[in-house]
């Protein structure tokens, strides 16, 4: 992705961060994360983050999708000796449709991206709107999306190790921002 | 303390909430914690606690300071073979004059109650304006108060274990709420 077109995103991301409430100190702002996960394809599936700490002990981040942009499905495996993330999203802003393990949501309110059907299998559906949470357990599969308005998330999680994620989709490949 | 101010300081507390942009659950609303911790001095000396997540690898809370309260010298050992907690402090709203160990701050921003200067030991001063955050490691005697507006704080550590917590002041018990 082009440095002009990050700062782009960066500065619609701040929109988000703003209409949450959330102040984010400059050092933070300047090393957010831009990921569109090697798909090239940014507007459909990626995630801006920014990460407030991860030491060896847990992890807290706010994230933001933009309308209808989806985190593609994921599991956090155990990992050279370490135990799999467990993560808690809480939805700041917009609404938030999270799919994880167990029984298919009937008429769900989201859809994998047109397309990549293939790399999505589970379709258990939890909506969270402002102030709502849900915690997903080590090496479960799981992906959301945001509603109409985006999405500003909070994480709060045990140490976040990207390298170890399991996408479904095989043409992903996470890497490291340490 | 009474029913009736319990629910007049959370009343008072939810203002702050929503000052920070902060939108808690009905749940979280009901099981606010009013901490005296057991000083009956809670206009100088308490804190108010809302429990995002506690799990058995970490923890997330919001906390609400009035102006000028502080949360009293303490710190988090290692117990019952495991590790004491570390936590990271984020300030959401207002000022927040933290003190830990280290070098004495000259002309710090806040003081410790009047008459409760024994009780207080560490002097270093870090001052958190909202979007700012500091992490304190396990073990290490802390303390902090809000500024003339309130505060509000995010804290996000390793799993939170009220009743291991050392106090400086002998006075004060904590108790477990869960």
């Amino acid at each position: 992705m082009k440095e002009e077109e990050k700062e782009r995103i960066k500065a619609k991301a701040f929109e988000y961060f703003h209409k949450a409430g959330i102040i984010l100190s400059s050092q933070e702002k300047e090393n957010m994360e831009i990921a569109d996960l090697g798909l090239n394809d940014f507007e459909r599936t990626g995630i801006v983050l920014a990460v407030y700490v991860n030491n060896s002990r847990y992890c807290a981040k706010e994230m933001v999708l933009f309308p209808r942009q989806t985190c593609p499905e994921h599991r956090h495996p155990d990992h050279n000796g370490r135990e799999g993330k467990m993560e808690t999203f809480r939805c700041r802003y917009g609404e938030v449709y999270l799919y994880t393990e167990g029984e298919k949501t009937k008429n769900s309110k989201a859809h994998p991206p047109a397309g990549d059907e293939k790399y999505y299998s589970v379709y258990h559906e939890i909506i969270l709107l402002p102030g709502d949470q849900y915690t997903i357990d080590k090496n479960t599969l799981h992906w959301f999306q945001a509603g109409e308005e985006g999405a500003v998330i909070s994480e709060f999680s045990s140490p976040s190790d990207d390298v170890s994620d399991i996408f479904t989709d095989p043409r992903i490949k996470r890497v490291s921002n340490d």
